[in-house]
């Protein structure tokens, strides 16, 4: 069976991660930096040279596409995300756009015939690590958010630049006409490191991903008083700090109680106000992220949180709003079994997973039949500089897709 | 008894309270800020109206002085300061200004015999809210801080401009000749709100200072591994926030068996990285800050504190770092006595008591004879908008200090 060209990989990953470069393994390449400028550059010249149309769309999404030997019919896509979180690693979202470019690199090299066009894509902004929300261009796409909405979004750093105003500035804002949708295409694959331990934990090179798993978010606030660290007794006070470090300490305790190895809960994001060592806080913010592919387990998880509001901690009101929720995302069966059985054919070992993380791939799956490949994670680290999955890994990853695509093709 | 006049204490609190009026009670004041100068401004207009000599020094520190009867006597200074931290309120720092005009107000008016010359004076950025530490032009002057040192703090609102290009740029720069010293210093005085719940709760209108509590400021910090929030198995985290929020509830649990109901200690000031609510977070830093009269006290707290050096709390490991630390700073016995007495001429409800937290006054004293006076915070509030003491309890306070600094005149 034909495959990816390891060398050709290993090339791309050793190029990319040089765009945005932190000089010490890793990079911070925001959405439409100049680093994620230099990625686009370096996308279109070999897929360029590859012979392959290159277009963009009204969110600065790259689409390069090979034509295939029938007119009129829907194209097949391959895509991912050249940005990344702050410090993140070399592979997270741009795995998936090399393995999309390696997979036409090998279908025009090896001249492999093919019925459809088909896309290597770049998504615009999913880690919304500079302009949050995640995920920001497919959520447009797909109807999830409100474009006027997110080009208002306002960059964390100087909370002034607008993301809008940062798109209007990249060369690579093109037509709307352009954008993936479900009249122009018919399937989209998204090739991805998994961000977790199981595949390793596991010995397995390939997760056939089923799912994206459900999730809330949730935000927990305490609310006290802000004094004088130094003239205030002890009995007066109202800590809005140990408040929330007691809240934390009991939720751990009762959802771990439910006894669920699947289930995973996380406080990620804390927020104090006003944060001086000489001032008793009275207001403290964190988020909680719990996910799990059964809705009836995240029912009593959010059971627990909320049991939280209203309540009296050390003297503070606690309040706990929901900031969003989703259910459980599966992918489109077909595509799933394409990619179970080029692996299998390929004979690399493999098991079904699903995805804990989001990614654009789950919006895509709401209008176009859609799925995923993920590759391994070595201790499991993503979202962070020791993110890595050996070339061998990644090669393996693209072949699968190109397996998949072409098997895609055939129907 | 001779007092201070009310309407006229009244007229000024109105005043400076518009300087920074951050528009919900409050103000935000930062040194050397345009509000800062419109403070300065207003007591340059005052103090000139009652005769008194403007003279500022190169820290822009702002003196106003009126001559005494007799030649070549060293100066009486009464001086606080008036910046604020964010949001704070219309009392801290600035009463201790106002007080001292009202006295040489006072005196002017009333023509009151006195044979040295009397100064009030404003000191710069005493909170170090803007630019840190706390007391850095008393610290200055009285040996505490080399000046390169504090001229190149960092505005922490953009991280680039300098305390000295501030500095620099304020039209109240003056010579270093002109600076409070020994050589030309006598005593300081300095009038403040208690921001404690103490003299409200005894029902006492003035607190006679004796002290500024020892205390140290340690940080206490927590190293996990940063990973993705929906894809990390909870049996493989090592998570930084987690390990900190029970390190805070073993903190507050270990230090409350002392069962010292004069002890005080703080957690005001959290950072978490990286802070993004789908990553768990790799490190926490957090303060403590500790504060007693007795050196013993502090010691055991000091010693369940180090404890953590080198723990591993939920996989993540601890360290503990010394930020700072100072003993217990008593201030001048004969100084001490002229309040107590002068409150109980004037016979104003008062007792001892001492300060939790750091004043310019504790670095003048190690240089002059310095001492302080309390007015009452109404529910022990400071550094905050709800920040209020009547503008009865305010004169009361310039009343006392106008006859304690007469009676050191008198020696």
């Amino acid at each position: 069976m034909i495959t990816c060209d390891k060398d050709r990989m290993e090339d791309k990953i050793v190029t990319f991660s040089k765009f945005g470069d932190a000089g010490h393994g890793g990079i911070t390449r925001y959405s439409l930096s100049p680093e994620a400028h230099q990625a686009r550059d370096e996308f279109v010249k070999r897929m360029k040279a590859i012979g392959a149309t290159i277009e963009t769309d009204d969110m600065a999404n790259v689409y390069a596409t090979i034509e295939g030997s029938e007119k009129g019919l829907k194209r097949i896509a391959m895509a991912s995300h050249c940005d990344s979180v702050k410090n993140g690693g070399n592979y997270d979202g741009i795995l998936g756009v090399l393995s999309a470019m390696e997979v036409l690199e090998t279908i025009a090299t090896n001249k492999i015939p093919h019925r459809h066009p088909i896309t290597a894509m770049i998504w615009t902004n999913e880690e919304g690590s500079l302009y949050p929300p995640a995920m920001m261009s497919s959520g447009i796409l797909c109807g999830k958010f409100k474009k006027e909405d997110m080009l208002a979004s306002k960059s964390i750093l100087d909370r002034t630049k607008t993301f809008g105003q940062a798109l209007d500035a990249s060369p690579y804002k093109g037509e709307e006409k352009n954008r993936l949708a479900p009249n122009g295409y018919m399937a989209m694959f998204e090739t991805h490191i998994e961000q977790g331990p199981i595949l390793e934990d596991a010995g397995n090179d390939i997760g056939v991903v089923t799912c994206v798993l459900g999730m809330f978010n949730y935000r927990v606030k305490l609310f006290g008083q802000a004094d004088h660290a130094g003239t205030t007794p002890m009995h007066k006070r109202h800590d809005a700090l140990f408040a929330a470090a007691k809240a934390l300490c009991y939720l751990h305790e009762e959802i771990d109680k439910l006894g669920d190895k699947d289930l995973v809960y996380t406080t990620g994001e804390i927020v104090c106000h006003p944060c001086v060592h000489t001032v008793i806080p009275d207001m403290i913010d964190f988020s909680i992220d719990v996910r799990h592919e059964d809705p009836k387990v995240l029912e009593k998880v959010l059971a627990i949180v909320k049991s939280l509001d209203g309540k009296e901690i050390e003297k503070c009101t606690c309040k706990v709003e929901k900031a969003w929720a989703r259910d459980t995302v599966y992918y489109d069966k077909k595509l799933v079994e394409y990619v179970k059985e080029s692996v299998d054919e390929l004979g690399y070992s493999n098991q079904y997973i699903n995805s804990g993380a989001g990614h654009d791939a789950q919006y895509v799956s709401e209008v176009i039949p859609t799925t995923m490949i993920f590759a391994p994670s070595k201790d499991g680290h993503s979202h962070c500089e020791p993110e890595f999955t050996s070339v061998e890994q990644c090669t393996k990853a693209a072949s699968v897709m190109l397996h998949a695509v072409l098997k895609a093709d055939q129907k």
